[in-house]
């Protein structure tokens, strides 16, 4: 099911004009998403006399969170959830905030001591250089990049964002944080610091003419995500020491909601989401009152920080895998998953198997 | 607190305006008062440090309604809810429609059989007085209304609310089902049907210079009542054959649909407040999920017709009293107040005391 604003479901004009008009993007919240979810749901069920099936809604990231709050919201709709990868609890300050970096520092570090260091180091080579009269230019050749650099943050975002999805996204078979790694640990001798990170973006890419400092961003989600996470999806990732190996940056809310102020208007809601879904006191209050969750996770991706790694009552359960990274569960089954997905896959299976046996045998007794 | 477009709590300008206004009007909706009422709490319990001290919340009719909602919706804000003759089952076809008038012909002819019959003949009289030249003027002198009538409709949606009211608020000390019958058994000797009705009017409303047709409908809740049961708050009365003791006059969706768009411009969602709170499957489906919901009712209520009228789990309880009318539990308590309702109000203090005692000692057992 596809959510608005997304993908084709953009209301009567394009994305971009959409979300100028504040009337129409007030629409694009998590809330009027699980309303039309329930609408569609509940249209399916009468459409193919399918009243009494069970549905489990599934998803993975923010989808993930969704199908959560869905269970929470429509347990009349929705006998359970899948919530893969959900950092339900990355919100007003129940993590803290450098959760997401400090697992991307621990991947790097697992992987390869020297190669961590080396990241370490980069940020003040790169500012080193930089502060040089031809700094941007050397930057330039150095890391080869298609466009010339106007400031050294470019690099360093490209290169803050190259670590970060090669975590989140550390599966195989191409285990991304190794072949960084490997690029900036077998980089030729007499290599400086600067010339092995550069050795890892080839080893991440492979070798192209020139590299796009521009390669993870997706406009088609950025410019929809910006106004999800300028109204209520405040998810406030930060670094707030240096126990990480990216150089401190601490999330500033004020500095955040005064971006999204000059971007949309108005201000993000910062306390909205534990507000109309919970998240504080998670253990004590979702005990009493939720059921059948599944909250999946790969503690090599750095969400799983602002994750559910506990089970929380009998049905409301966490199945996480050390080595799995973003989503990895709910990807296409292939032949060569590794025995730990699979066997996280079978779990979730028969958990779910559970629930709906239960609701059958609840039908059955109540219907006799 | 105060519930958004009603009392105090205007946007900006008058409520007839802002019911104008298709914008602010989409602010006037259960959801949005249930988030309002959300973020008070939090604010409250925020500024007074009470973060951990359980919140009950309660209401009467659509307030029960509301109460019931917010605690599905919101139960990690308040730990359980008091939902007094709130009809939660009377959307979208779960209750039969002529529930309500087959509740207010009940109490009629559970006092006074002759008073029952009388009241069922008078329409018929009505429409026949009405058909004669100078018909109007012979009910407007018979009912002594204050102003010409000008259709015979006005007296029997008049006499309609007087029946419904008094059924529905047929409580101590007045007891109003019984006075008004009191009055149309007790007319003169040689009084006609009609005479006799107005004798009911007169024993309800005491002796007057004249009788305001009107009477009923005040005009703060009306406004703001009529833009939400043309929204989403579709429920469905109407009297489907003549098993009560009013002219038959089902209920059409069609033609209440037509009535809305006429009055707002866009037509009512008569399927959304089962959608978003449930309502179909209730037994099964809010026993799995639902907790801490204490439904009370009095049956002589015609409302209690949409009610939970039994046990649905260990927390989810139907307290009712067969004498009781709509909302008497929660009326301040007097001196006069007949056993029964004392004793209802004493088992809802005490269920909810056990609530808050079994959340203070989970509290305690996850602390240890």
């Amino acid at each position: 099911m596809q959510h608005r604003f997304y993908g084709e479901s953009i209301p009567f004009v394009s994305r971009e004009e959409a979300l100028k008009d504040a009337n129409l993007r007030g629409y694009f919240s998590s809330a009027q998403t699980l309303a039309d979810y329930a609408e569609v749901i509940l249209h399916i069920k009468k459409k193919y006399s399918a009243d009494s099936s069970p549905v489990i809604v599934f998803g993975g990231s923010y989808g993930g969170m969704l199908a959560a709050w869905f269970r929470l919201k429509y347990p009349h709709v929705a006998l359970g959830a899948l919530a893969s990868s959900a950092p339900v609890l990355y919100f007003d300050n129940i993590t803290p905030s450098n959760g997401y970096y400090t697992v991307v520092t621990k991947d790097f570090k697992e992987s390869s001591e020297s190669c961590y260091k080396t990241i370490k180091q980069s940020w003040f080579e790169i500012d080193k250089v930089a502060a040089k009269a031809d700094g941007h230019s050397i930057l330039q050749k150095k890391f080869n990049t298609c466009k010339p650099l106007e400031a050294a943050t470019e690099l360093k975002n490209f290169l803050d964002s190259l670590f970060s999805v090669a975590a989140q996204y550390d599966r195989p078979p191409r285990y991304p944080v190794d072949l960084v790694c490997k690029g900036i640990d077998s980089a030729p001798e007499g290599s400086d610091v600067l010339d092995r990170i550069f050795s890892g973006v080839v080893a991440y890419f492979g070798k192209k003419p020139c590299y796009n400092l521009d390669a993870f961003f997706s406009a088609e989600t950025l410019e929809g995500w910006t106004w999800q996470t300028c109204s209520e999806l405040v998810i406030p990732i930060g670094r707030g020491s240096n126990d990480t190996m990216f150089p401190a940056e601490p999330f500033d809310l004020k500095e955040y909601i005064e971006e999204c102020k000059s971007a949309f208007g108005v201000p993000p809601r910062p306390h909205w989401i534990t507000t109309y879904y919970g998240g504080h006191h998670f253990k004590e209050v979702l005990r009493r009152f939720g059921s059948n969750i599944i909250f999946s996770n790969g503690l090599r991706d750095p969400y799983s920080s602002g994750g559910v790694l506990e089970n929380i009552s009998d049905s409301i359960l966490a199945v996480y895998t050390t080595k799995g990274a973003h989503c990895m569960d709910i990807l296409p089954a292939t032949i060569g998953d590794p025995d730990w997905v699979v066997l996280q896959r079978n779990i979730e299976i028969e958990i779910i198997n559970g629930w709906i046996l239960k609701y059958y045998q609840g039908l059955l007794e109540n219907s006799s």
